[in-house]
């Protein structure tokens, strides 16, 4: 799909680990196909996670007891975000399809990545009053979660002791991306690439490219509780 | 309860916010009881989110590639972990209740509060090969987690579009706490504090005080996918 571009928001320290693999991946063969690939590598970039003061140029809209929420849609509105928050609202803002690269840290994303989430998707920007779900600000948008874990597939269904994987896919597909109207592709999920054959690794890999060759001809999920609990 | 020893671990920006005054009001009454009480200010510690190399003094196990959980478990073995790691690790050791207090962001904890789980709760201190669940390394603790959220209660409920309360629960409470072996106690949640009565805040302010003096009555939740998904 020439033309169209891509984010690819990175949450690992190391180059040479799986989703060091994966990332590499989906950097290259999107490219192959004319996409034009943003990488974000957060801890690359020291990418900070803490939503603090920092995040506002300027005088407070209320220096008498400091709201975050109520700070960074203010200043989103007069153009008063740091400087870090804006590049990243703009590569958001260009981007069609949003990939999130990640290891996952207990039943989530790891709390770099969980930052980027709180400091970059600030109300006025991906949603507002009224503008939410459906309505959300960042329409016509898609998104996919790929990840790796620790623990086999078999650890992650309904009955065993850990649930089904989707129970941990719902605050972050439906809480954030479906709460600002970006449509959510099926996750990728690898499991515990360190504890496979080599073997199994290869066609973990080899999977993710084939998907990627026909991404962009999936139909999003339902993004509705049936999805996650039926 | 005289003599019991609890852990605050606390992630908001501002003292005089809805969520310091839930702070404040758990370390007078739980002092009031006897209980001793240590407070984890993150966002005044300048806690440090973000899992890398730097948490590990010393020379790594393996300086070719990376691992973080590789590298803080062998790290925690030989006692060589940063220094703000082996303090928060001590705080939780000793602690008999752990109490979170914190803002909804995201259907989730802030990020500073997720690098903190990410970070400290780390194999060997808290869980373990074979020892998770009712097996984990922290059991004997108590943790409760108790939250403000920006939207009100009824769009926490299971026909709403944002589904019940309890989804977003499981991560935090099931994937980390009882992973760890810690029980469960009721979480408590204050509904969109900034949107409602000033009379309605002190009323869930004397809630919180009331609930607290009887808080060492209670018991866990039955934390299993029914309590969450029945």
């Amino acid at each position: 799909m020439a033309g169209k571009k891509v984010l690819i928001v990175y949450a690992h320290q190391e180059p040479k680990s799986f989703n060091g693999a994966l990332l590499k991946i989906a950097v290259e063969e999107l490219t192959k196909q004319g996409c034009s690939v943003t990488v974000s590598d957060l801890y690359a970039m020291q990418f900070e996670p803490r939503a603090t003061r920092n995040d506002i140029v300027g005088r407070l809209h209320n220096s008498e007891a400091f709201n975050y929420g109520v700070e960074t849609w203010e200043a989103y509105k007069r153009g008063g975000l740091s400087k870090d928050l804006v590049e990243e609202q703009k590569k958001v803002q260009e981007a069609d399809l949003l990939i999130f690269q990640f290891p996952l840290f207990w039943f989530n994303m790891p709390a770099i990545l969980k930052g980027w989430m709180d400091r970059v998707l600030v109300q006025g920007f991906a949603y507002d009053v009224s503008k939410a779900y459906d309505g959300g600000l960042l329409q016509g948008k898609l998104s996919l979660f790929s990840f790796t874990t620790g623990g086999g597939q078999e650890m992650y269904s309904k009955g065993s002791i850990s649930g089904d994987i989707r129970y941990i896919l719902w605050p972050m597909q439906h809480g954030i991306m479906h709460f600002c109207g970006v449509k959510v592709l099926e996750p990728h999920i690898c499991y515990a690439p360190e504890n496979v054959s080599e073997e199994k690794r290869k066609e973990m890999l080899t999977a993710w490219t084939q998907r990627l060759k026909t991404l962009w001809k999936e139909e999003p999920i339902d993004c509705s509780p049936d999805w996650y609990f039926k």
